[in-house]
């Protein structure tokens, strides 16, 4: 691209893009450049416009360009010649679109999916010569199977699932709130949390739960984890052994299944319906000592587990002793309707650990997550919590009691619902189009991403491809799948999207989708 | 007791204790009625006085006598009859005894102590009724074998191992640092962490590491973790499989056993002598895949790994392709001498794993430690910690780059060198009796606890008892053994206690040990 045309494409992008109000120029031209190198508008060996002339031609200081080669320069996307400028060093794009093609896992026909078996099939595509355990090569292949690589994270383009917008955050008054309990630091705040985490907070998160989602709990059986992923790791490293087996849905959590494959778990994909998560005669044929569900809003279909489905599932891990997993990721967001209650609060034989996040809602750096467990396993999980992760941030944990109690939660949810719910219309009003040529948009009215079906002859992973070239990262459905999958559909994040573009890329993805299943 | 008698007693604890100057009343009351409880001096069953006359006998408002009791209430230590008063109801001490008793393992004669034969023993003791797993009992049964239970850990009394002193943490300071912070909040610090930790932070670690500890590395080789659980954690799953051998120092840091343990790693234990780890011919009968040390300051008897041991055991990892871990846990701390550097500083061919911690220089809550990888497995090591610990708090990363940089770090461990080592030269002479009766007081000069061995015909965890019933809590150093123990002595940790304090408390120790010994 000649210099002049790429300051003059820069200026497009820098106005155009979908960045974050708050975010510092640098921080904006830094971003738009990787990008350009990412998706090879830049292609390796090309030379950037020198720091003066961009920053005369996009009218910014020369520091701002300067801080901005200097962060690519860091990261290894450009390199400096003296005397004779900055060059792209780094095309990414191409090796991440081999990846997603060469490691879709479409073909892959066994129904179970043990951690020896899997992570051979990823043996094979990596160097083994660096010395990584199998289960070390099943942690960190997945990145390259189940979603974009993390080299490539940051380039968080429109659409992309799991990416929310925090840029609204009340960052004033969480920084009084901070301040609130550094200026009288009691020295037990700065300690590990040992007892299952600062009591105002569990107290809380109990009267939140009992309310809004049924939770039927003291706030004694609330642990405050550093997540969802800390969560699901102590549920599987106090409740299975290795070798056991483990029931995920499929299409499921990705991130979840990656947890308990770590651990040993055998792991046993059982289909989704309407009704939720659907066990079969031959699942039935395993014995699950821990089954793994997203009843609220089924992980990544958005299908509340029927009211039968739901007995049926507690009768049975009661039966054969396995513990559930309920995963309530985004209960917070639900945008009509009244509010759908927890498996757990069903449940008379405590055999039910129910978990939620706070990263959705506050920010994702914030690691604070809450694990809620029969009252018979609240002293092993207090012990296995401190022992295992030595949990800690009491500080952040007394802000965010405070954050809770005093209604500020409340209504910043309230806001951000307000929000997602506008980008959630807008997205499904621009894919509308998408009908006429037989992908169906699923109507379930919560959460952050929306799913669009193929008929199951459609290759999906094309279709995301396709749209990641156009700038607009969305995940295949079939990515989500164990096994050989009848699956096919793309997940469209909405969450992290301006309102604003939201019209202008859903059409663009409209069209990219049209596109691809007329031909 | 008679309610009189207890308001005096309470009295001479509040002013005569060991607490941080910063504590506020209602805590010193609430910690001092605790202790009374779990050492017996007040027994289930009996009365406590009125708030209102406790108020006035201990001259602080009735408010303060509130709190106090709302905490014992909550945490379930006194419970309140309308009308007739607060009463104790729980005494802990009697569990924790008989347990410390009954837990020794030093009648265990197997030296492979795999996680299935430990958590079999361990389910004997457990009511296996509730369902954990054996790798579950093993996590939470672990902390009634080998430390203090988490239940009476806020009653830390002097000498706990393994407690630092964080009154003196510069709170204002520390405040001023994160609010730069967050007044012009930069979106990628609220986001979780994807590429190792900040970057600023990385390589502010790697300039002090290069400098104080000789470690051979550049920024990129350094990832941020939530502290050293989760930077073993994090090795022993990419590293290693179920099954795999991991020789681990004898004695040894418990806790790392346990994370390796829950791993599934078959533990072998290699004894130390005058030179550190040093592995015989029945040690290398068996292969590990890694070996744990901790070279620097053997934990947790003090002395530092010679050079020919160094070479010896890189040459062996090198030979059978094991990994080692260096942990590297309190290099900080060392009051006399030359530093010593580091294995890894010494390692040719990538093999060693260096870990440290931020919690002892800090605060133990602020969970940061960082992770030194060698180069080829930094982009494995970089996904396995993102997609298996979504570590966050780039706020807290950021503040904590400053203070590094800006100086404060290297000063405030100036400042924390003198006090400790100052404790340290105090407890040393008030144990210098103990020599009469055959207790060896170690020499080494660094760390932040000491070490007195005992002839191995002694119980030393009678010894440990009889010093937590008069209020001082030592540790017994079989408890950090495996298989049988031929070790006896104690583990006396001087950071957490006042300096004032510790003659007094360090003379009363050694009468303990005086008394003990001459039985």
């Amino acid at each position: 691209m000649k210099q002049l045309v790429l300051s003059e494409w820069l200026l497009t992008q820098l106005n155009q893009s979908d960045f974050p109000v708050r975010m510092p120029n640098h921080r904006r031209i830094y971003e738009v450049i990787r990008r350009a190198i990412t998706t090879q508008i830049l292609s390796a060996g090309e030379r950037l416009p020198s720091t003066r002339s961009l920053a005369d031609d996009l009218t910014v200081s020369r520091n701002t360009i300067l801080a901005a080669f200097e962060q690519l320069l860091d990261e290894g996307y450009v390199a400096s010649q003296t005397g004779s400028g900055t060059y792209v060093t780094y095309n990414q794009h191409d090796g991440f679109s081999k990846n997603i093609v060469n490691n879709n896992i479409a073909g892959d026909k066994s129904a179970v999916q043990s951690v020896e078996s899997n992570a051979e099939n990823i043996a094979l595509k990596h160097e083994d010569s660096i010395g990584l355990s199998k289960r070390g090569l099943a942690a960190c292949g997945a990145i390259k199977e189940y979603q974009s690589p993390v080299r490539v994270h940051n380039e968080v383009q429109p659409f992309t699932p799991g990416e929310d917008d925090y840029a609204g955050f009340p960052y004033a008054l969480w920084r009084r709130l901070l301040n609130r309990q550094w200026r009288t630091p009691d020295p037990a705040l700065l300690d590990s949390s040992h007892d299952g985490g600062y009591l105002p907070l569990r107290k809380a998160i109990a009267d939140y739960l009992r309310v809004s989602r049924a939770v039927n709990l003291t706030y004694d059986q609330v642990l405050i984890t550093s997540g969802t992923q800390q969560s699901i790791d102590l549920c599987a490293r106090l409740l299975t052994d290795h070798g056991d087996c483990a029931w995920v849905e499929n299409p499921g959590y990705w991130a979840a299944r990656r947890v308990l494959e770590v651990n040993g778990l055998q792991l046993h994909p059982v289909n989704v319906d309407k009704e939720g998560m659907a066990p079969s005669t031959k699942d039935y044929r395993t014995t699950p000592r821990l089954i793994y569900t997203t009843p609220s809003h089924q992980y990544p279909k958005g299908m509340v587990m029927s009211y039968g489905r739901r007995r049926l599932l507690l009768d049975y891990a009661q039966n054969c002793k396995a513990w559930i997993i309920e995963d309530d990721y985004d209960s917070e967001f639900r945008f009509e309707g009244r509010p759908i209650s927890s498996l757990q609060g069903m449940d008379q034989n405590g055999r039910v650990l129910y978990l939620g996040t706070f990263s959705k809602v506050m920010y994702p750096g914030i690691r604070l997550g809450y694990l809620v467990v029969p009252p018979n396993l609240v002293e092993s999980f207090k012990s296995g919590l401190y022992e295992l992760q030595r949990p800690g941030q009491v500080v952040i944990q007394a802000a965010l009691a405070d954050f809770i109690e005093e209604g500020h939660f409340a209504s910043h949810i309230r806001r951000l619902r307000q929000i997602y719910g506008e980008r959630r219309r807008l997205l499904q009003a621009a894919l509308a189009p998408i009908a006429t040529v037989g992908a169906r948009l699923s109507t379930v009215d919560s959460g952050l991403h929306l799913v669009v079906e193929f008929d199951s002859i459609c290759d999906d992973v094309s279709v995301a491809e396709l749209a990641s070239v156009q700038g607009l990262r969305v995940y295949p459905l079939s990515h989500y799948c164990m096994g050989e999958s009848t699956e096919k559909g793309l997940i469209i994040g909405y969450a992290y999207s301006a309102t604003e573009h939201i019209t202008e890329f859903g059409s663009k993805l409209a069209e990219v989708i049209q596109l691809a299943l007329r031909q």
